[in-house]
């Protein structure tokens, strides 16, 4: 799993990360959370919304979510994993890629962008859950991706030319030619309890998708 | 759901958190998150275990497990809510009182020491999860709890006169008088889907609690 910090303004969705490893964890599989060694594009004060006059390291406030175990991103190997996820939150688009100031001309971490497509290299599946289809989009082109009904980020992809698909709680797109799953989660207004079922549909599809090949 | 920061140590243990929100949620229930508007002990680099030279607020940390939608401890009124649930953390241990420190002879905040009083006055369930019960045990005399297996805290909960049951992964001790329900998760080598089905498995003793009424 591919974090981008701790909380949903300025880095990974925590429901949403925490989801992916209860998800894999049930499903009997092991994991590994990996995040960039950067500094966060900002860092928000959860409580009221507002910046703070703060600097964090991503790498070091995403080993929160992975209580300690985790490493950089830059030791990722697309060989000896068998799948990568991506869960949500603004720190997807403000520190793995500027997709949240850039729009569809955003650029991607280099070492994102890398693992991304070494993944699809060795035909191995990649998850991504809320926003990250969007930045999955800017990679691959015409990936077929959801993020659930949001207009404005629906003109984004595709303006990537990436192919969005409408979806509603819970629902799975695939797209076989890159082995890519995509859920919305909290793009749309859902219960955690729908993110959890999202996370593990989206388990269920790589799962399936090791088995197809 | 009372938290205590965002992090195992220094704060609540976020995946402990997060099951809570899913388990009541996937139940039906609604939940509002409560915090102590105080400054953390200190603050952890989860990567390296080391202390950091900064200053973080409980609530505002605590709010990005909430998501933004948290409100100080001193507006939970009993009367209005029909449970309470303590995850984990070091946080319960360093924040929430000073057991980390002092051990049996601890002090609990004064705003949670009055939320658990008020709730057993009002005969309504309190759920505990990893070392929350051993915070819990100092402000309930004779209290029936688990923590799991570990020597050094059952010492320190029998010295505070508490009644400790060892358990394994996911077992949940029910203290009938006190509608008290304790289940060990972090405390024990958990994989992340035990603690998850321990969270499960506190959220439908507090529902079997209701039903006895």
């Amino acid at each position: 799993m591919i974090l981008s910090g701790c909380g949903v303004y300025d880095g990974s969705e925590i429901h949403e990360a925490t989801s992916i490893l209860i998800a894999l964890s049930m499903r009997g599989l092991s994991y590994q959370c990996f995040a960039p060694n950067i500094m966060q594009h900002h860092v928000v004060n959860h409580l009221t919304g507002e910046e703070m006059d703060e600097q964090r390291n991503v790498l070091v406030e995403s080993a929160r979510i992975a209580r300690g175990d985790i490493k950089e991103i830059g030791d990722f190997s697309a060989e000896t994993f068998d799948a990568v996820i991506f869960p949500g939150g603004f720190g997807v688009a403000k520190n793995l890629c500027d997709l949240a100031f850039e729009g569809a001309a955003c650029e991607v971490h280099e070492d994102i962008r890398k693992v991304i497509l070494w993944m699809v290299k060795e035909e191995k599946p990649i998850g991504a859950l809320c926003i990250s289809p969007a930045m999955i989009a800017r990679v691959l082109p015409q990936a077929d991706v959801t993020i659930g009904q949001d207009r404005s980020t629906i003109d984004v992809i595709e303006a990537m030319e990436g192919v969005h698909h409408n979806t509603d709680n819970c629902e799975v797109i695939v797209d076989e030619k890159y082995k890519l799953v995509t859920t919305p989660c909290y793009m749309l207004d859902a219960t955690i309890a729908e993110v959890f079922q999202g996370a593990l549909n989206i388990v269920d599809e790589i799962i399936q998708l090791w088995n197809e090949k």
